[in-house]
């Protein structure tokens, strides 16, 4: 029943989470920091996403451009919003909250963090390869992520499956990851990694196909060892029409 | 810089907000309910969005479904989370921060409050026209909400810009707020309520007609003063056959 004493109620730490998900041509990768020990810097712990917890003075979309700049040295990225976690289990790893508390020196022990994620899709340009070395940012493909701290796969796994919410109804952010003009192969392999599984050559060029958005161009592929491949490119413009919006 | 001393972090509070817009064939209404001083019922203070502190032992998902049900009576309602609101002016009226002292029979001061706010869209039918009455909750056109507590107004502005992305990315959800037979008008003036501004009848009409998703039926208004109306259907193959999508 609401409005019983107070003793059921939790004041959790609150912390910001970043999902990025960069394409750099040839794979789909996701931007990881190292958990650092200060007290023992040869003490190797996991990967995690970058992420900390929020200070008083900041809202929370201040607080991640500022975490994913502290940790990684990236600025202007487009974070949106994508979901908050908030199950007791996120702290259930000891390991995970007596390094927080190392890591901020606090006084009192970690219980409950209900963390906001965002997340973000980029091409991983000049710009965004440079990566600050404090915390070993790093851009790694997906596929080698691995065991992280916290719940940080399962709210990878979250941020893919709200990123195949985008492939299928709002595709203009999706095509931003890929370079202007892209191969058929460039295309499918986004979509393998997405949906963690192969599609078949033939069928995956015959959608491509019909979908009179995605444009082939009389540009091929140069200086390759194997059969020079057509470029295509998205043209929003077409995609835009194809349903007829009363807005 | 992270990692300084625990002075400058924060433990707020953690909230869960729900905003049900519900559809009753003539207006798009909110779902509110009042703040009650347990102390003196008769002392009137502003209506809110249903919503209350999580407990330490549940997680967000069932937090919002508990306190809707505990404010409402509203069960089984399909609670999407769509964003969380942690700036620290959400409590800067103190008159919101004292009542829920006193309603929490709290010892200690609410400083801050991050709040995850889910939302639904819904059919006003029969059932959940039905509320529960301790907390005084109503269903109240969009149009009449007037000021409500903390910063619930803007969660509803965010909520109803959600909508409008549902209205233009992924209507399915948006027509389940229609009956299964609606007319022009009442899809206009979801329209007009959702997007807060006119549409032209005849563009309207126009545009509809474009949409080869949505039947016109050998159907009319019955028993209506003003010449009756066509009725519509909102055709979900159709509408999923209109871009062809690789998955």
């Amino acid at each position: 029943m609401i409005g019983h004493g107070s003793s059921n109620l939790v004041n959790p730490h609150v912390s910001v989470d970043c999902v990025l998900f960069g394409y750099d041509g040839e794979d789909l990768k996701i931007l990881l920091v190292n958990q650092i020990d200060k007290l023992d810097l040869q003490h190797v712990l996991n990967k995690k996403l970058p992420g900390s917890l929020i200070y008083e003075d900041e809202d929370l979309d201040e607080s991640a451009s500022r975490v994913l700049y502290e940790l990684t040295g990236l600025t202007k990225i487009n974070l949106i919003q994508f979901r908050a976690f908030g199950s007791k289990d996120r702290t259930r790893n000891s390991k995970d909250t007596l390094w927080l508390e190392r890591f901020h020196k606090l006084s009192t022990s970690i219980d409950r963090i209900v963390t906001i994620a965002y997340m973000a899709m980029v091409k991983i340009d000049h710009k965004l390869s440079h990566l600050t070395s404090q915390y070993k940012a790093c851009w790694l493909p997906i596929k080698e992520v691995g065991d992280l701290a916290f719940d940080h796969n399962q709210i990878i796994l979250y941020a893919i499956s709200y990123m195949q919410h985008y492939v299928e109804n709002d595709p203009i952010e999706f095509f931003d990851l890929l370079p202007a003009k892209f191969t058929a192969l460039q295309l499918r392999h986004l979509y393998e990694v997405i949906y963690n599984k192969e599609f078949d050559v033939r069928n995956f060029h015959k959608k491509i196909a019909m979908m009179n958005y995605i444009i082939p161009l009389e540009e091929y592929e140069k200086g390759v060892a194997h059969r020079a491949a057509r470029y295509y490119k998205f043209n929003r413009k077409i995609y835009n029409k194809q349903i007829h919006k009363i807005i």
